[in-house]
C-alpha cells in the first residue's frame, strides 16, 4: 500500500487497507421488513451494511427514515452504517422525492448522526454535491461519489477519470460499477482499478457487475478496490455472490498471495 | 464455448469444455516417495495427475521410468496420466539426460501404454518436436507443447503468439506459464488469454505464476485456460494453492456465473 494513501476509519473499520471490505444492502420496504432482513444479516458479520433507501416507501417522511435509521442503528451496533438513495437511472427504485428534497433528506440523515456513511452519484449537479459534502464533513460522515453503467463498461481512461473525478469532488472514497458485455470488458474494469491505484489518494470501491463480472467482486480487491458488495439476505445489484461464499474465497485468496 | 474448437478427451475427462480440470502434480524422486505421494493425493480426486519425472532419479534408466509409471497406472485407475520431464532452463530438475535420450524416453514411454498426455518445451528443436507429435499420435497420447518463462511476462501479442505456435506444431494442448513482476502483468496473461480463446482452436492451459499471479490459477479458467496446477501432496510451481481450496473457489465462481 502506497504510504500516501489516505484510508478512512470508520466505528475501528479501516476502508483503503490491505483487507477487502465486505458491505451488505438492506433492501426492506418498510420498518418491518428491513428489521427483520437485518436480524439474519448481523449474524453474518458484514463490515459495513448499506441502507438502499430508494427501496423505503416512507422515503418522503423524512421523519420515519430517521428514525428507522436510528432503529438500525441499534440492532447492528458497530456495524457501520451507508446510507444510499440510488437514483433510478444508476440502477435504483423510483423514488417521490425531487433532487431538492432528496439533498434536505440525505443532509438531516447527515445531522441525525445514525449513519456513517453516505453515498451520491458524481454525475449529479456539483452544486448539489458541493452541499452534501459540506453537511457530511460538518457532521462526520464520510463521503462516496459513485458512478454506475447499468449498460456498457467505457474503456479503462474513461473508469480511471471518474474515480478521480470524484476525488477532485472532494469525496472520501470514489466509487464505480459497470456492466460488461463481454469477458474482455471485464479485463477493462480490472485494469482501470490497477492504474487508478496508483494515481488516487482515497479509497476506492470498483465492480463489473452481471454474471460476467461476478468474479471482480471477489478479487478486485487485489488490484485496489476496498469494498466489495455481498447478499447478505437479499441482493441489491446483479452478480452479487453470498457473503459467506465471498469470504471464503477472500480467505483463500488472501493465504495464497500471502496476506494474512 | 466455440462450437469450432476442438476438445481433447482423455479418459474421460473433457480438457477444452466449460469445466477447468485440476491437475496435481507428483515430484518424488524415487517409486517410494512417489507411491507414498500418490496415495495421499488420489483420495483428492484430481482431474489429472502430473508425473514430474524431472524430479525423479533414475530418469536415466529407461526400463525403471516405465515400470513406475506402469505402477503410478495400477494406482491412479483411470485419472490420466500427464507425463512431464520439465527442461532446467524452463523450471524443472537438473536431469543427466542428453535432448536425444530425453526424445527416446519419452518415445518409449509413449509407447508403453501407461500414460495419456506428455508435455514438451516448444523453444525446442522443431525436429524433435515433430518426432514426438509423431509417436504421441502413433500411440494415442496427447501432446502438450509448453512455454514457460520464470523471469518475466511478455507482452499479451507475444503470448497469444506462443500459443499459437504450439498449434501451428500440431499441439493437441498449447500451455503457457509466466513470472508476473507486477499486479499488470497478471493482466496481461489474462489479456492473452482471453484474446487466445478466440483465436486458438485447441485447447490452452495459462497461468501467472508466484503470489502475485496466484489468482489467476483460480479464475484463469473464466478466460478460457482449461487445466489449472494445484497442489495434492507438494508443490511443482510456485503460487500453486492446495487443491481443496482451488475447488472450492472453483465452484463459487461457477455458481455466481451460472455455469453449473
Amino acid at each position: 500500500m502506497d504510504s500516501s494513501k489516505k484510508v478512512v476509519l470508520v466505528r475501528g473499520k479501516v476502508i483503503g487497507g490491505n483487507q477487502p471490505l465486505i458491505c451488505t444492502p438492506l433492501v426492506g420496504s418498510d420498518v418491518d421488513q428491513i428489521m427483520a432482513e437485518l436480524e439474519k444479516i448481523r449474524r453474518k458479520e458484514p463490515d459495513i451494511i448499506e441502507w438502499r433507501a430508494d427501496f423505503f416507501s416512507d422515503l418522503d417522511d423524512s421523519q420515519k427514515v430517521i428514525e428507522t435509521a436510528s432503529k438500525i442503528r441499534e440492532l447492528v451496533g458497530q456495524i457501520p452504517i451507508l446510507f444510499t438513495i440510488r437514483s433510478q437511472k444508476e440502477g435504483g427504485q423510483p423514488i417521490a422525492l425531487e433532487e431538492k428534497d432528496k439533498i434536505r433528506l440525505i443532509s438531516d440523515v447527515c445531522k441525525s448522526n445514525q449513519v456513517d456513511l453516505i453515498d451520491y452519484e458524481m454525475d449529479n449537479e456539483p452544486e448539489n454535491i458541493h452541499v452534501l459534502r459540506q453537511v457530511s464533513r460538518e457532521y462526520g460522515v464520510s463521503l462516496i461519489l459513485s458512478y454506475h453503467n447499468f449498460y456498457s463498461t467505457p474503456d479503462d481512461s474513461s473508469l480511471v477519470e471518474k474515480l478521480l473525478q470524484a476525488e477532485s469532488y472532494g469525496a472520501d472514497i470514489a466509487k464505480i460499477a459497470v456492466m460488461p458485455t463481454s469477458q474482455e470488458d471485464v479485463l477493462v474494469l480490472l485494469k482501470a482499478t490497477q492504474e487508478a491505484q496508483k494515481r488516487l489518494k482515497i479509497p476506492m470501491v470498483t465492480m463489473s457487475m452481471g454474471r460476467l463480472g461476478a468474479i471482480t467482486r471477489m478479487f478486485g480487491w487485489v488490484f485496489g478496490s476496498n469494498i466489495t458488495f455481498a447478499i447478505g439476505e437479499k441482493s441489491s445489484a446483479p452478480g452479487q455472490i453470498p457473503i459467506e461464499d465471498l469470504r471464503s474465497v477472500i480467505q483463500t485468496i488472501q493465504k495464497s498471495i500471502g496476506n494474512v
